[in-house]
């Protein structure tokens, strides 16, 4: 039996919203009354069956039940790539990259890539997510081609960034393995169309498929995430379940203050309407950084709107913040406690840490009151009581924050987590009664592009760019 | 001749703001009148009186001037550990962190520890600036003790999260190379407080003296950060003499609207006023993607602040958002541009990258019209075409931003720019009549951390935490 297949071990890793500091019994005037979560309650029952109504066209929400097929191969694919390759490197930018970084930042070794191959478990991992010549070239220095995969990431086949990548590792590729080049290449993308699976169909290049109905910050839990997290040893079986387990929490729950998901965008929505524009999420664990990064995609693109359903410009959102405990401590809490009181704060709270690192006692430390009683403790005892110190300063500055808990950082709680946010995001936006699935106002700078780069048929762009004000020397210092 | 004492390099490498889309000729309504800026005329005055008058405070402004023997014994000093050691590892948090990471991934190769050890100019280089068990137990699977030198960075010496690290690798050092430990370690703090100097004096330990009136954000030109950039082959009299030349330019400039560092601090602070709490940094350019965390500090500890210098209640300061073009293109730009708008955003621009890389043309892309545009172009001329349309998309939705132009990135430009965020930075702290040099915030954390430490001297800290509202079970879902 798998240890996610026990009822008990599944309960024991239930990760949960501690909202305390929310609300105004514990942070003060600032905080939110029971009676304001009440008086939603119309709009609450609206936005729960807006979810129950939609269900079926939010895709991304079947993944953990209806991939069986889908994971078999992936695991196949993977360790078929363990066997015969050195290097896995993925191309893709926005949810193409952002979900992959994130789940093997929490669930693989810290400096991974940088262990001696006999304890690395799967080959070396990099995600290409800008188009920096300088940055794209350093790729190169560091990896050798023939021991490569390479991962094609992009839905519609036709993302600027992600096919120039492709033009430039096909070139290369041919180059340097001849007509095996194709072995070396692992496309990710829609089922029918694009020019990525056009080339993919042409030249019998292996895919997987993006299901329609999951766009790309919904896509972590499909072939976009699965199969880097099945390169690199993580137990995709286990992330599903984990993401199962939470679908389930937040759709039986019909108590608003018992489920996780909605009563975290109840909340943020109020205290958006409070003035609160920011959003600062903050892992106190290393292993949770770039979850901050995948969030912030998420709440940004999916509740930045211009317009509600109903076509009234609202210019909606809450701009999303990354930070880390306890570095951060030293780089942002003088603003949060002191500053203008216009964020929410969202620790990731860690209970039990993989290691346990001892502060040892030194004897040429005994007289230094500085620093010896610091000795006898542990690291994890350190970060956990920072964590709580910052929530309290917090508080005691009459700010408002949660803690998203984890018992502990492994593949069920992350594939928890993944749910427990794309839940939230979602019904924030039946909340908010816009279409948090869709992203209209990246069109304008993707035009703007294609006339610079002089693409055929945006001449009408091009002229208008060069309409401009003339902006040349005019406010420059 | 070296290259930075010839006048028309220098003046050909000059950072320079392009403000135009901050002004309403530029960016519509939203924008910043001239009229706006000539009604701080007299506030403006008494700001630049004040960074006059206190200039012999700021002794951060003279680091580019007095450190000539200090420069000497650190390149000396790095000679040393690279010709010696195969690792360098600070141990350091906030601005003994922010600015070494920084400078170091904009002055060398952008996978530089993964480089082979003939390409790579110095040794592999770690900065561990949280205290995460996880995360301190996972350099030790990849370093070589015997082979490590370890830098502890603390002005005050007493930094609770840097001497729990130090008591941890002085304890292994001991275990493992005895009575030699003594030759692994460099001691960056105060010239005569603390309980790393007494440490380091009673040991002979090598140090390098953090300066009075250097605070930690504003340190990276001191050895704090001098020491890391020369160890990794970083041209530290460069950076220098970058700082130096924009120190010039700020200081002897009378006309504000030419002057870099005040009138985008002006700019900032009008825009604070009409509510933009948001002050977003996007480097266009991978090597700078760390310029941000380093921003994030400087910005946000200095400028937030409770109370003005009169003492009244301002609860003042502009919140950071790090963000990285054209990555964050596919995260944040959907917020930026539809979202509330409510930020300001800075792009860092860079006109010649360090390598240049066409996207090629491949047969198998000739009919495919969503591809083969790009073939011919360079990843240069991309991203720049990005970051342009991104600017340009911004503008179209009236939001505020501005550029900070990098002719190329190099010691000479890094150099100009940390001088020339200090300089705004502290300026800015001058127009809003608060301290930008203190963070009393975060002292209510550290208090409560002391506490649950159990801290001898923190009792009544203690007991004000056990009296605080229990949670437990009160609001989690």
């Amino acid at each position: 039996m798998k240890r996610y297949e026990d009822k008990a071990w599944k309960d024991s890793m239930r990760v949960r919203v501690d909202f305390n500091n929310m609300m105004s019994e514990f942070v003060g005037e600032n905080g939110i009354k029971l009676e304001e979560i009440e008086s939603m309650r119309s709009e609450i029952s609206r936005a729960v069956k807006g979810m129950e109504q939609k269900r079926s066209n939010m895709r991304w929400r079947e993944l953990p039940f209806n991939q069986t097929e889908i994971v078999t191969e992936l695991k196949a694919t993977a360790q078929h790539i363990r066997n015969n390759f050195e290097y896995f490197v993925v191309l893709g930018i926005g949810g193409s990259a952002l979900g992959p970084i994130a789940v093997h930042q929490a669930l693989t070794h810290a400096r991974y890539n940088e262990l001696p191959d006999e304890k690395r478990n799967g080959p070396k991992f990099y995600v290409e997510d800008n188009v920096d010549p300088e940055k794209i070239s350093a790729l190169f220095d560091v990896i050798d081609i023939k021991k490569t995969m390479f991962n094609i990431i992009t839905k519609s086949g036709n993302t600027s960034e992600t096919v120039s990548q492709m033009l430039f590792v096909f070139d290369i590729l041919k180059k340097t393995v001849g007509d095996d080049w194709t072995k070396h290449v692992i496309a990710t993308t829609d089922a029918s169309k694009g020019s990525l699976r056009l080339i993919a169909d042409k030249y019998s290049i292996k895919t997987f498929i993006v299901p329609d109905g999951v766009g790309g910050r919904f896509s972590e839990l499909c072939p976009v995430g699965l199969l880097a997290a099945s390169v690199c040893g993580i137990d995709i079986d286990e992330l599903l379940a984990g993401a199962a387990y939470m679908d389930e929490i937040c759709t039986e729950t019909a108590d608003i203050m018992q489920n996780p998901a909605y009563i975290s965008a109840v909340l943020e929505v109020i205290a958006m309407r409070k003035g609160k524009n920011i959003s600062v999420f903050m892992p106190y664990c290393d292993a949770l950084k770039y979850m901050a990064d995948w969030y912030a995609q998420l709440w940004a693109e999916s509740l930045g709107k211009r317009y509600d359903n109903e076509g009234n410009e609202v210019f909606v959102g809450q701009t999303p913040v990354k930070a880390l405990g306890v570095t951060d401590q030293h780089s942002q809490i003088q603003l949060y406690t002191e500053g203008p009181n216009d964020k929410v704060v969202t620790f990731l709270e860690v209970e039990n840490y993989r290691k346990t690192v001892e502060i040892p006692s030194l004897e040429m430390f005994d007289e230094l009151h500085d620093v010896n009683f610091l000795s006898g403790h542990t690291f994890n005892e350190l970060i956990g009581h920072e964590c709580f110190s910052t929530e309290y300063a917090l508080v005691q500055s009459g700010r408002m924050s949660k803690n998203i808990v984890f018992n502990e950082v492994n593949a069920f709680t992350v594939g928890q987590f993944l749910c427990l946010l794309e839940l939230q995001t979602a019904f924030a936006g039946e909340l908010l009664n816009i279409n948090a699935f869709d992203q209209p106002g990246v069109e304008e700078g993707k035009k703007a592009t294609y006339a610079l780069l002089e693409r055929p048929g945006y001449d009408e762009k091009r002229k208008e760019l060069e309409m401009m004000p003339k902006k040349k020397d005019c406010y420059i210092a």
